[in-house]
């Protein structure tokens, strides 16, 4: 049982930003997400893309943003479920949560804060008979660790960033790499599609188009592929087949955990502390609706500060918080870091 | 009379943001302060202090943020009138709101935004008979424009950093510097310090410490200063003196503009946009409350954000408005630049 102050579900910029403030007040956070990497919609969706409306950024990659939001938080050591989506919540006796992930991972937490965006990220899946026989034996939609693929034959199918950027890094790493799409045409970053181009010609990616996967064979897992070019079936031998059609979210599980639910979002208290009608279940960032709510990354911000005030009231019952400014006291990382202002000297001259 | 959409009062990092998200709205702003620089708190009392809550930046220089704010905004062209304080508000026949100045500039716009913060710094005045006789005649509490003191002889008091950076700053401008403080230490930045002693060994400025100027003289204008200094007392010549005591907020005349003021704070309606008690003037940033109101940066943009869309439908009634990524939209700003996101190509391979 993962044990922990916070229990953050979702770790987009909203989830991130919280573990920094709930640390500011000395409140731990532990993260449970169904991607493998923190980031939410920054890195699964666009993260080599500009945002111009983060305030003091005129401009900043999502990818750096969420980069940064790791960085800014890292001393407050949040703890991460990652690859797993958070399935089921329970009230305890003595008015703690306990959220199990689809996987069986239990964490316990008085505080839950649902930062789950538009919902959990879940792959689309090829329409192939019998695919589902083959998950995680030899089928993955999305890829968790490059090393698992070292020297290992891989095809990967899809015609958009993903399938380029992962074709391209897997050079690297597996002994085959075959990329299958559909069309001629893929739609991605311009040096990507040019990348491929390129390793294509120099025979380190092997590009079949336009073709399709149409079926999946093997003895317990993947060995071989059934692919249809130009109405032309042949077979191709693999260890693993990663469909990278993208991704798209689902609120999920969340939805039968008894919370108010409006247009697919979880209604809260806007004009205190983003609460549920749950007490001790929060919701912040773009998975909360309220009159007047605006989907921003800047508005998560605000919502994971208060909620995290009040957090804290819920902790430490009775005891008095006094708002301190960090570039006055400083920062005390729970790893034993401090960052702090350099001080004024009080000095004679001469 | 300047004409503007939104009328922001307050030029700390709550007004200047709002002049990014009105731009996206295709809304106008003009800012007043009382301060002769924009940033407010930010830039007057730390901008040399490092701020380590602002979402996505580890650390960043107080001045440096607010740089970055006025980067982030200027494409949006606002308009200031610095220096002066908003003094009254009259609202208009067409529902406009007029706001003059305590110099007589007068402001016209259907919306107003009170980003003042704890309120219009005002300098802290030394106790000096007859003073007030010779303000803007040699005796100046802030410096506004440095060219000012172009070959002029100027004694500054005070013992912070103000006192110190302005010391050093006007040996290259004026003709002659003096540096006068009631103690021998100074607080400041160390390096600061350390810079005045050096320029005092090199004879670039006169320190007189500790010592009081306890009498102002003149005909018409400043022309020399009574200095007390161990019981001694001497008569300076100078054109112009210069006290850096400090400033400090005052709510001042906003106190009076018939608006729900509670412990020095304007009420607004948090649950949905920051909405004083006159429709169509709004308050934004440390200047508000309401129910759990944390006085901090990141808070002040999330309610500049969500004011600028209640302004958009009184300056538009009737018109809808679909928000939009900036990411995926691009920033068509008022100077005529724009600013998008790389796009994808489609493209074939080979
Ligand atoms: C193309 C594009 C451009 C954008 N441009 C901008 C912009 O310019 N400015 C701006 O402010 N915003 C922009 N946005 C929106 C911005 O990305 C979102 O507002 C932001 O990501 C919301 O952050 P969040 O942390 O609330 O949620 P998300 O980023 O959605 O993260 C939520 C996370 O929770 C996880 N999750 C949900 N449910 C579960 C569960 N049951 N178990 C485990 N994990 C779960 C998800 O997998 C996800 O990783 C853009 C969005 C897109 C798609
Ligand atoms: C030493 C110090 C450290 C801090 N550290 C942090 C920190 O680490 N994190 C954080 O989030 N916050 C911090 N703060 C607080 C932060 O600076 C404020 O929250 C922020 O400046 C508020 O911004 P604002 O734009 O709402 O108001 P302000 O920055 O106060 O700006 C308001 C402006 O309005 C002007 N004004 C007011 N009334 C009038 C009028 N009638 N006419 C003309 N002009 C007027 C004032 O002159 C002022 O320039 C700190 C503050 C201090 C003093």
């Amino acid at each position: 049982m993962i044990k922990t102050d916070i229990l953050i579900i979702g770790a987009g910029p909203t989830g991130l930003f919280a573990v920094f403030e709930a640390g500011l007040l000395k409140l731990k956070c532990h993260l449970i997400d169904a991607l493998p990497q923190p980031g939410g919609q920054c890195s699964e969706i666009y993260p080599k893309k500009p945002i111009y409306d983060i305030p003091g950024f005129p401009e900043i990659l999502a990818g750096d943003l969420t980069k940064n939001l790791l960085e800014q938080g890292k001393q407050f050591e949040p703890g991460f479920t990652l690859g797993e989506r958070a399935e089921t919540i329970e009230k305890q006796e003595d008015g703690s949560f306990i959220v199990t992930t689809n996987k069986g991972t239990q964490h316990q937490a008085p505080v839950v804060a649902i930062a789950g965006g538009l919902g959990s990220f879940e792959p689309r899946k090829p329409a192939i008979d019998g695919i589902v026989d083959y998950e995680d034996k030899g089928v993955e939609y999305i890829i968790k660790d490059p090393e698992f693929y070292r020297d290992k034959k891989v095809v990967i199918s899809g015609g958009g960033d993903s399938a380029l950027d992962w074709s391209i890094f897997l050079t690297d790493v597996a002994s085959e790499v075959t990329l299958i799409h559909r069309r001629n045409e893929f739609r991605g970053a311009l040096d990507s599609v040019e990348k491929v181009g390129e390793l294509t010609k120099l025979g380190k990616i092997n590009l079949i188009t336009p073709a399709e996967v149409k079926g999946v064979h093997g003895n317990g897992k993947i060995e071989t592929l059934t692919v249809v070019k130009d109405g032309e079936t042949s077979q191709i031998e693999t260890d693993h087949f990663i469909p990278l059609f993208g991704l798209s979210p689902k609120l999920g599980p969340i939805g039968n955990w008894g919370l108010d639910i409006e247009k697919n979002a979880i209604k809260v208290d806007n004009s205190l502390n983003y609460q549920t009608n749950i007490p001790g279940v929060f919701a912040i960032g773009d998975v909360n609706t309220y009159p007047e709510k605006l989907k921003l990354i800047l508005c998560g911000f605000h919502e994971a500060t208060l909620m995290c005030q009040a957090a804290y009231r819920i902790i430490n019952p009775g005891k008095k918080y006094v708002l301190k400014y960090t570039t006055v006291s400083g920062i005390d990382g729970f790893d034993g870091t401090r960052k702090e202002a350099p001080k004024a000297v009080v000095q004679a001259i001469n």
